[in-house]
C-alpha cells in the first residue's frame, strides 16, 4: 500500500491522486494502486522554515509518515517539491522505500545535458531541492526575481486559494520566456504549477514536465513492478 | 480529521478529494478540512454480494474503519452508494459520525414531493439504500431493464476502466428519458456517474444531484461547524 505525505496544498494532493489513477493501466477497480491519502494542511509553512527561519514543518512531516507505517504503508511519496528539503530526515530510519519527486522528473527527461527550464518555489530553488540535476550536467534556467513576484507566487496562491483558471494566465509568459531563453523543457516543479495550467488547457503542457504527474508515474511503476 | 472509506471505485474516490476541496471556502492551505483517504481497491465487490450472494465486503469496510479509527479519524464517510447497505453494521460500536451519502443528497433537493429520478446500481437499489426517500413522500423513478443494461451500467464500467469520457454519452439519454418522464431533478446516485458527465462537461449536470459532491459538502459542512 502506497502512503502519501498530502496537505501541501490540499489540491495538489487531489491533482496527485487523479493522476495516479488515470495512469495506472487497469480495467477494474482492484488493479488500481492501494493508497492511504493523509492530507492534513494543518502544517508549518515550508517556504517559512526555509527562507525566513519559520517553524519547522519537520515534526508534522515525520508524524505524518509514522501514521502512515503505523497503518501499513510499504512505499511513501509526497506530492510538494519544497518538502523534499527534509528528505534525508524522512528517510532517516525509514523501513520503507521513499519515492524522491527530483529522480521521478529525471525519469520524464529526455534531454541529458543543455539547457532546462525550472519554476518553482523560492524556497525549494533556496533549499537546492533540484541541484542532482545541476551536477548529472544539465543547466537550470529559472525566472528572474521580477516574473517570481509579478508571476510565479501569485500563480501559486491562486491555485492555494482554489482559483486555478485565474493562475494559468499568470504562468504561461514565464514558461514561454524560458522556452525562448534556450530551455527544451520546462519543470513544473511546485505541485501547485499544473493544477493552474491544467485548468487553463494549456497547449504549454506539452512543453512542460509535470512533476505532480512524474510522481503519480514512478508510484505506480513501484506497485507495477511489486506485483509483476 | 476526516476518514474517508474509499477505492469504490478508485477514480470516484479521486472526484470525491477535488470536491471536497473544491468546497471548502479556503483562501489558505491551512484552511482545509484535514482528510485521510484510504483508497484500497482490493475489496470484494459490492453489487456481486447483493446480488449474487458473493463474499462480503464487510470485513475489508471494517478494517478500513479501524484503520482510520486507529489514526485519528474524529468522522468518516465513504464515497459509494452501495456500500451503505453495510451502513448498520459499519456504525455498531463506531465511536464517530459516519456520514450518510443519503442525508447528504436529501439536503441538496430542493423539493420534499413529487417525482425523482435516481440513477443507481442496480444492488444499490436492491438493496434499498435510498427506500429511505420514499418513506418521506418523495416517488423514486429508475431507468428501465434495457437502460440499465445498455447505458447506466456500460457508463459504470467505462469509468471504471478509465474512460469517462465515453461514459458521459451513454448516460444523457437516461437522464433525459426520467426528466422528460416527470422527474424533477436526477439523483446521480453512484459515484462513477458524476465523473461520466464531468468528463464530458454535459449541460445536464445542473438537472442532477452528484451524491459525491453532496457528501462531500456535508463533509465541509461537518467540519465548518466544529471549528465554528
Amino acid at each position: 500500500m502506497l502512503g502519501v505525505i498530502g496537505g501541501m496544498g490540499p489540491l495538489a494532493t487531489a491533482d496527485f491522486f487523479r493522476k495516479l489513477v488515470d495512469a495506472t493501466p487497469a480495467s477494474e477497480d482492484d488493479q488500481h494502486v492501494p493508497v492511504l491519502i493523509h492530507s492534513v494542511p494543518q502544517i508549518p509553512s515550508r517556504p517559512a522554515a526555509i527562507l525566513r527561519n519559520g517553524p519547522s514543518p519537520l515534526p508534522a512531516l515525520l508524524a505524518a509518515r509514522d501514521r502512515l507505517l503505523a497503518v501499513g504503508a510499504t512505499a511513501l511519496a509526497m506530492p510538494c517539491n519544497t518538502a523534499y528539503h527534509w528528505y534525508a530526515q524522512l528517510t532517516d530510519g525509514c523501513p520503507v522505500p521513499f519515492l524522491h519527486i527530483v529522480d521521478a522528473v529525471r525519469d520524464q527527461l529526455t534531454v541529458g545535458s543543455g539547457q532546462v527550464g525550472l519554476i518553482a518555489t523560492r524556497a525549494t530553488l533556496a533549499a537546492g531541492v533540484y541541484t542532482r540535476l545541476e551536477a548529472e550536467g544539465l543547466v537550470l534556467l529559472s525566472p528572474d526575481d521580477s516574473q517570481y513576484d509579478h508571476s510565479i507566487q501569485p500563480a501559486i496562491n491562486a491555485v492555494k486559494r482554489g482559483a486555478p483558471v485565474e493562475a494559468g494566465p499568470l504562468l504561461e509568459p514565464a514558461i514561454e520566456g524560458l522556452l525562448d531563453g534556450g530551455a527544451a523543457v520546462v519543470i513544473l516543479a511546485c505541485t501547485e504549477l499544473p493544477v493552474a495550467l491544467d485548468a487553463i488547457d494549456s497547449p504549454l503542457r506539452t512543453r512542460c514536465i509535470d512533476s505532480t504527474d512524474a510522481l503519480a508515474r514512478a508510484c505506480v511503476r513501484w506497485w507495477t513492478r511489486g506485483r509483476g
